[in-house]
């Protein structure tokens, strides 16, 4: 299941207990298993059992990776993740676990943003010359960066909204609002969905890798 | 009542006998009147009563300025008018006529974007060696263009969202959202409410040319 | 520009005098130009100016193609479009023109829908094999169809609400946010936007087509 | 009172001493009381008065029944109650434990979703058999479930949207909307209004039920 | 078929000759056809080919009915449609339209409101004494008529909103919102969806219908 | 200022000390003092400063009265208070203590409700014969009590709808649109606004009793 | 019947032979009937019929009264009707004829606003003189004027929004808002509710009336 | 860098030892740092740290100012606060200190309200001595006091909703809405938005003062 979405456990409305009980039989079945928005309690719990070793805590992401010690498969697959703020960085950071977990490498910018604009064009370029086949871009309050992340590329836009900002348009609406009438072509997921931001991105730079690997292949198999 | 808002005749749900009856008594007493969101009728009313010589009808702004010959009066405030696209126009030509009503010298940059961002920056260098003491930024769908303007200058901007878009924050919702919820220093008005941006402007602008004029004045004082 | 977005002309808010104008522009630029959203009076407009030999209209994605008989070049890549009832129809024909207007295949699947869930699953086998990069899944009312079939293959899926529906959640609404909560995998686009639908899936289908052909030129040079 | 809704006591903002009270009340002149929405400090009040043999409580339903070991009357309806994820089981347990101390035998499907959806044909088939007068259909998050069953079956399905899924339409927002819009015959309770739906689904069952036994009854007689 | 959903079509948004067209059809697949939400010139075309007499028109409903003479089958279920103003009577005519041609005996009381509470309660003991299987309570403005018949009667209620009222709460919403947050155990449907109102409460009436009738069968066979 | 409303102290985002500094200023001043929305500490600390003697402390209205001992002036003024279930008692008591403090008359009818509707005509008669000015009912979730009661007499009545309720329309939401949408002569203030409403009632009332008192007067005046 | 809300004739979905109708009735039982929100094809229909003597249409209040000559009763009650802008004056309007015909001396002031505060103060001292019983203030856009009023007078102020102004808040729900927000003690009707504001001012200025009258009566009764 | 808005560090989501850390930094590089929305544990860490001397802390604004000892540079410009009610005096402190940290002197004006509306206008005449070239007006519940105080000064005035009040229109929404459909000429800013609304005044203050400094300059210059 190449370009398939990783199946996760989403520990939010879980005991420890339960989740850890799930985590182990998910590892045995699969010999990995992740955990998303995982609490201190949560990681606790699966550190007792599993041992610092075998898991990967990933505090900002507030993701859990537990596994044999054999690394996750490879496929090839490149996705950019960009944030405009800080308090953008745990959406941002659980996208790109969850891509990561999926087989892309991954590659992160996250201190640009409309203030540091000026420092958006070179780091894109940068960017563009390692081939990513999606790009996840997480913003709040106004949530401006993905409109303007996709006028400059041509690489398919994930608009991940923040639930930052207070009053009006606040916890991340406006941002969805925004990325729904931005004037680029851009989709997007809902507000703090970095599971199924990352999830999608992923999705397509793996297709992207399988068609550059089959090509080879056919290739090869007519050079026969 | 050199910076004072200017008074004006509403048409939007008068009719063209009223508006021009209430026009007729305004110009008799301040020899100038303004009439906004005027329809076709009302035009062709008041060109009637008062000939298309003594009367200034700006059919994107939906404006009717009737006069006596006796041009406005000029204050020295200069505001700037930048809208993001030809849906946006209305809205800032409807502010640029009042802020020019009210004494200002106005200043249109009309083909600027998200889209076109390139373009932004040299027309904001032009605009800004005309010092402006405010500019009114309009823009629909996810107005960002106020956003972005109030990062590059010094000046107070003032976000004016437009009624476009459809679907999700549409309407000009998304685009008052962002502007309530921008990172930049930013005061907004009302959706398509180019009365009172223009007013607001014209506001500022008036009173720092005043300021100037003041200083002037002050020290010619003082040197006698 | 081989996976750009197509520059289309907003018909909806102009008049079809400026219409014809633009698109003449356009035609001599780039050979080609699409309108969409366009009205009976604009296609008559255009009729009147290009002659119907030189027009596509599709009346119910509400595009014109202007062109000067050179068909639109082709990238290989492969767009899916899925509705599920008649009402879903002219969004989903609108990102299907755009899609194909962009150089891709398309292939339409438009008579099911979760009262006849049961055809789904053979159509979706049929289309698995014409390899898609990309589908578009449009629905209204409760906005189900999209959830589901993204959760029987593994290409990326564009959910696109359309503003079918009365009562609360009417409009669309409840169609978008249902696609913004699901449980599968799913990027969305605004109610109605298919534009942005078809831009946004054939951005994907034309990464992953080129993605093959450069694998190709490359082993190609490196075979030299 | 065959057919009659149970009366129960609503514990959320009662005090435990007053709950105690109420339900020795109830239970005196009725034999049997149910509380709902019961918190760990009102299940601890109600263990100490009146012991743990003459309390049943259903910790995920969040209820209590005390009764004096009568056993609750039968009425040979027959409920079915069916759920998309572990998060939707709190809502349909409330609502089976209702429809059961209504005197309905209850079926509980738990363990389908839009995920595994190709579990839920065979499940619905093995209730079928059972004869329910009434489907009671929880799901939270897009709430596809109860539109997917009524379109499988003739039996009515009562629709129970529950308080999940975060962002834009969470809590339980999107799965009510999509009730309301559904293409297939449904009838809808409130967001996490498990009672209702539960005491909604027992009042058909019931009324299928005594139907049933009154023919029988009645042509007992007329054989006479 | 008996208990199952009459298909109808629904003519809102197709032209007339579609309607008439798809009528055809399903008059000679199943001698009958039900057309919803029919204006003037729908009736005018269906009347011009099916002739006068073999179509019941219902110009408050806005259904129309064709047939080939035979009467539509009746289930022996029985269905009350209750309704509170003149302006709810177009939603509860297309109810009742629905549940008549599923079968079902249908029961109008069309004069009772929150004002004439008074003649209520008359009303219904009359409707009692007709064993109807379940009720249709169609309301406007506040809706608060399906609570207090609900509170009334032991039978099931189908709470119907209708888009009357204006102001805040206006349109059906506040009637939806109470009847959702209704004391008395209520399910409902959304605004102005008498079909759906019509076609679940004759699910219901004729579920019981054919229980009384099974029971009958039962017992004749037992008797044998 | 016999008809004035009270001044009060609003304790709600205030110091314990700050509510009693004050306190004792208007009780030097006035001779009484009025703190509403009393929390646990207020109390405590005004018990501590001004004696349980000269303080009155309503613990489900939140408020606390301190005065000298000299009685609250009496206006004649007569206002009911009716509430429907015990949720709405606080907001209620809120509204009986205002109007208490206001000189009048109250009469609290606490136990009436949709379900009990039985009950309400015969304590309407009650109340009726104490010649109440003006009635305030509190009521929740649907909010219906207050429609039927100003259905039923000819007092003006004060619809205060009160937080009660979850889900759709949750939070007194659909308590108020459907008491601005009631077909009864009805007048509304806020969610919980108990103050509010107490004070309107009290106006109205004591009005109504210096009407009386004013002609009493008149009249004596006249026969001298 | 003296102080009991008067029974009207809503015209807004009638047709204008069914108003006939009903007005025809009504004026044989009670000498007088009432028809608001009265188009013009309503008028020219009760004109055609009952004669232009017989008729008082009001062009602004849209209302219609129909008499055999004879006079409205009189109450004695006295009711002001206060307004900020052209534009509330039709909803003014209503509730001035409908306090009218239940028996009310009514006392318009139209030409006051925000704008215009310094002519409120005057214009309220002349309304005092004349012993309003209640005050109707309408206001749309932020509605302010209701709370000001309120704030200077111990009258019971009815807050009546008009559905001015456009944008975030317009259609009257700032005005709504703003009126339920109030710091001064006010009551409110939904959004363009001139009837419901018209009858609840009257209601209580009928009982203020009957009030004196009544003491009146006893102390002539006590002399004898 | 005179009128440019100052940089501050937002306390809200950063754990003290980072604040602490960003705070050093800055004060490094510019000599001075600006902490707004610091709670007591912020407030705690960085006191540790730089010693009380240094550190300027405003309880009700929550903001906390670092310095070296330095002065802040002062620009001439002047910036008026007006606040309306106790509960107003946090957001209208933040904007205070914003606009003093940005060189402007500040007037503060925090005891008037629409309820002691007498006091504002001599308040407003003092404030006008003072010449200040911007006022914010903090305003909650339902936010009147900045459409006033607009209709009586020429200064441009920002508008800040503040987050108070209960039910419907509650949080500071009311305040917001009516604030954009103002009268008067009033730009706005976000619900407790103190930082922007006061970085917005010292904007145009500083202007102002800029002006006049130019033309001192200016003529200082043509003299010589
Ligand atoms: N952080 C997350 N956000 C959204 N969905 C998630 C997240 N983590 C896991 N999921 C999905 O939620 C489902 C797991 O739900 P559960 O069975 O309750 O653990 C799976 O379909 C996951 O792919
Ligand atoms: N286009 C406009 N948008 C908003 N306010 C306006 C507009 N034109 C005029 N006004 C203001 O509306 C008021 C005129 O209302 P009226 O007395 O009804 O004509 C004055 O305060 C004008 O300054
Ligand atoms: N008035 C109506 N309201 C809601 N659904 C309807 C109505 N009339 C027909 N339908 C349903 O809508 C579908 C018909 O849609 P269509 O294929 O577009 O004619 C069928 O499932 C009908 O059962
Ligand atoms: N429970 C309450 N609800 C609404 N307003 C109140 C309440 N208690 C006092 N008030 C009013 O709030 C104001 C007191 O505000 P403050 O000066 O902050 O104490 C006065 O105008 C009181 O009449
Ligand atoms: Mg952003
Ligand atoms: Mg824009
Ligand atoms: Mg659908
Ligand atoms: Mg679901
Ligand atoms: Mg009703
Ligand atoms: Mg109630
Ligand atoms: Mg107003
Ligand atoms: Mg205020």
């Amino acid at each position: 299941n190449r370009t398939g979405v990783v199946e996760a456990i989403l520990a939010d409305c879980k005991e420890p207990e339960d989740v850890v009980e799930i985590a182990r039989v998910m590892v045995e079945k699969s010999k990995r298993a992740l955990v998303t928005r995982a609490s201190a309690s949560h990681v606790e719990a699966l550190m007792k059992v599993f041992g610092s070793e075998k898991l990967e805590w990933n505090s900002r992401a507030r993701t859990v990776i537990i596994h044999d010690g054999t690394p996750a498969p490879r496929t090839g697959g490149v996705v950019g993740v960009i944030s405009a703020g800080t308090a953008d960085i745990p959406a941002a950071e659980e996208a790109r676990v969850i891509a990561s977990e999926m087989g892309c490498e991954t590659i992160a910018v996250y201190d640009v943003g409309v203030a540091g604009i000026h420092r958006l064009i070179p780091e894109l370029q940068k960017l563009k010359l390692r081939n990513p086949g999606a790009i996840v871009v997480a913003a709040g309050r106004e949530g401006t960066l993905p409109t303007i992340v996709s006028g400059l590329v041509d690489v398919p836009v994930v608009g991940l909204p923040v639930s930052t900002g207070y009053g009006a348009g606040g916890g991340g609406k406006a941002a969805l609002l925004s990325m729904l009438q931005s004037c680029s072509t851009l989709a997007v997921v809902n507000i703090d969905a970095g599971f199924v931001a990352g999830a999608y991105a992923a999705r397509i730079a793996n297709m992207i890798a399988a068609a550059g690997a089959e090509k080879k292949t056919e290739e090869a198999e007519q050079e026969d």
